[in-house]
């Protein structure tokens, strides 16, 4: 493994906490939840408001959208960044939108309160470097086909350009399997708490594709000792522009809510359970 | 995905119970636990007394070992399964074993009370008939490389000789990651209960390869559904003839065995509880 | 990588040499061409009697078939093995045919010139054991998910029962493309001839799974140093029963000889050409 | 596959031919050699005196390195662009480097010949935006976990911004396999040109990471029909700032040059040959 520094788990250094709106990242457990894209104002400010209801801590939302293919939607850019500039009032909750180009990290900071780094752009590193400038909490997906030592890197490159506020986000990986659309790799979960100081996070939504497999595998994440989780949330799933399968309803989201809230609470109980 | 016919989930079928021993797998969460391989009578029946103590259900343990070098330790043969006879003896333990060669099902069969197909024979369809005509239960580990399609298929090969009782066991895919020896994939634990009524099991020891992921994977295949868990136990790990840096000690073993139960218990009440 | 001993190239040991037929194999370039199976008296003979005619040296024909789905053409058996045999009493040329059951070795050598082990066997330790005792010709193909190392011991497993006539062949890898059914390995050839004293050979068919690469694949492989090619050929392709899309029909195959023996004898020249 | 279609190959179209220096990329066979990074004037220039007078036709060289670690050598930027600008003064050969971000194309086009798009920047997307307007020629190497369909809608993103001048270098993908440093995936060569009317070429440096093994793969590169090669030469391979093991000294690059230009000839004639 490359040599990580100022990512490295040390005796003399606490776990890394972000303060983002209300929420402790990295003490408290939370969920950030939105649409994939920003498509409209009426629907991601629903959308804000209903998770905002069932608990979500902060909104997600893509404005700048990495497309396979430039035929693809692209994103509502600026656009969709005030239109989260708007669920953010209506809600109060902290945006966290993806930055795709260095030039736009400063002005990009002026509507996010985190800068996500998506899995295409992991090693994009003139990007990390310009993000690691910004002091903004940065939450950095990992890369569909880069090991812990390289995704460790990448955060290293961020704190050694001054910023310390770096959420790391397991999103799955690429492997031969088809039935998921990735596979999520749980188990990044314990290593990266054995390895650093920072807080991880899960993406069930793009780590699995599928619906039906974002309540379990949340579990999974849970259990397994993750600081939060983000997922996919959307007034109408079947008219969205992107990722259609994997979105869910608020009503979906309101039980998986309670749900994951319930499996968190116990979880904490069994670990700090007394031993004798 | 090719068509899978017997094991197929299907309204009009309960979902596969198999009595091994007195538990219901299926029904009720088991550990088999054991050492890697069986190196001596003191060993395995020590470790067995000490496995069962701790709540273990079944022991494992490995008398033919498919070894990637034919100059590593190739395990004890019919010695070794004589010495399981003698563990189930003194602890009531039904014997998970593995069977790597068509000519052996019939005579282990009077050792094992579970067949074990191991990840490098998955797709040995000799073997896979042959345990299929033996009517044992079989536990069928997916193949490091092997698609879930392929998985359940294999199974189908044993179904479709007749025998119903099969237990499918992830145990991690091989991946460009290296901090862990395998890729647990927690995914196919939910994917499985959705295509299938086979129960599922998870291998968190060679999934992880790590001594310190066993808990925290044990935990998350626990939330997202499994049926039960299969872990490497040694009376002395250090003097392990293999697979030294994955075997809980008895002592490890025994605080391992009341975190899961507890966490398996408050799964049960977060997924069993009335919704309104 | 885990030692390897008698495969290791070690400059008091020639490169193998095996005797087949009449090709000295390590020696002399050589094509096996061949349907995937054997389905009926006349496809077999016609198939043989065509590729004998464009230069083929030995013909392939699986009897036995290790197929995904249990409900798929498994095979003649003994009786594909029979029309294998007037094939070669019509033609001469030896028979290539796979082995997948340790029971079955004894009895098969009585048909096969040469016993295949295919990708899904390449870690079935007892049929290496069985191969390695009967000294024929093992043609030992790698696993889809093996490494160079992990294909060694296994070609180490049969040298160490006494049977010296092992030949390599690469055959494809699993990864994440999807447009090759595999993804075909050429860097191995030059890797197994700077570790080991073996002959490698390369199967282009099963390699890409499209007609259309078969070619360039071959010429591919021919310049990197193989020792021959192993290709599916069938007198019908639209009517088989196993990969319709990759076998060649007698016109293509022989265009096809003509071309890949014409390179052949460039890539000598460039290679023996004294240097000044 | 995601539809690709200003790429495709299309009976309407001629194939894209790209005029570098005194090259038509896509007409003739061609070489690109040099050090990995720009590190010296000495080292550069002596080396680029020494690969023309072997044959070469471009000169490559990293003033922008991508790296995994943040404390590894980044290039020397600005100044190592001057001093490519100096090699090409006193050889005449165009310059092949990399860009890293989109603030910098305009001004790096006034020292490239040709822009590379590096294998981690690959759906960088809004580098490829930048680059598709600056209509130099552009190297676009593949993903090291990109399949055909995403690396070819990635040439799309150029291609749509108005550029055409698009070469396309298949560079290894990332396996399980370790005795290589990447797979090259040679079968892309046929693929691409079956798909694709742009110029396809093949960097066995980077793909095998051995010195041992860059000469048989550009023979495989060669003889599966690629239009040209890159690789890595340098004064003193001993003392290189990076990728010391896979750079060849220009005695071993004068030996290369003859065996790849009298296999490529030897290419030319059999494909070229009358059919009777």
């Amino acid at each position: 493994m490359d040599e990580i520094k100022l990512a490295a788990l040390n005796k003399n250094l606490d776990r890394t906490i972000i303060k983002i709106g209300n929420v402790s990242v990295g003490e408290e457990f939370f969920v950030i939840a939105g649409p994939c894209s920003v498509e409209s104002e009426k629907q991601t400010v629903e959308t804000a408001i209903a998770v905002k209801k069932s608990g979500a801590k902060m909104l997600r939302g893509g404005a700048f959208k990495p497309r396979t293919s430039p035929y693809a939607f692209q994103g509502l850019g600026l656009k969709g960044l005030k239109i989260l500039e708007k669920a953010k009032k209506e809600t109060g909750l902290p945006i966290v939108t993806e930055v795709i180009d260095s030039r736009d990290v400063t002005w990009i900071c002026e509507y996010a309160d985190v800068l996500q780094i998506g899995a295409r752009n992991m090693q994009n590193f003139s990007l990390l470097k310009e993000v690691g400038k910004s002091k903004k909490p940065v939450l950095l997906k990992r890369g569909m086909h880069s090991t812990l030592s390289e995704w460790l890197n990448c955060a290293e490159y961020i704190l050694s350009e001054g910023n310390p506020n770096v959420i790391l986000c397991e999103r799955g990986i690429r492997t031969f399997e088809t039935y998921t659309r990735n596979t999520l790799d749980i188990s990044m979960v314990p290593a990266v708490k054995e390895l650093t100081h920072l807080p991880i996070i899960v993406d069930p939504s793009h780590g699995t594709g599928r619906l039906s497999l974002i309540k379990p595998m949340s579990f999974a994440a849970i259990a397994a000792g993750v600081d939060g989780l983000i997922v996919e949330a959307h007034i109408d799933p079947r008219n969205a522009k992107s990722d259609k399968d994997q979105q869910m309803t608020p009503e979906i989201f309101a039980d998986y809510m309670k749900d994951i809230n319930g499996l968190y609470d116990a979880v904490q109980k069994i670990i700090n359970k007394p031993k004798n």
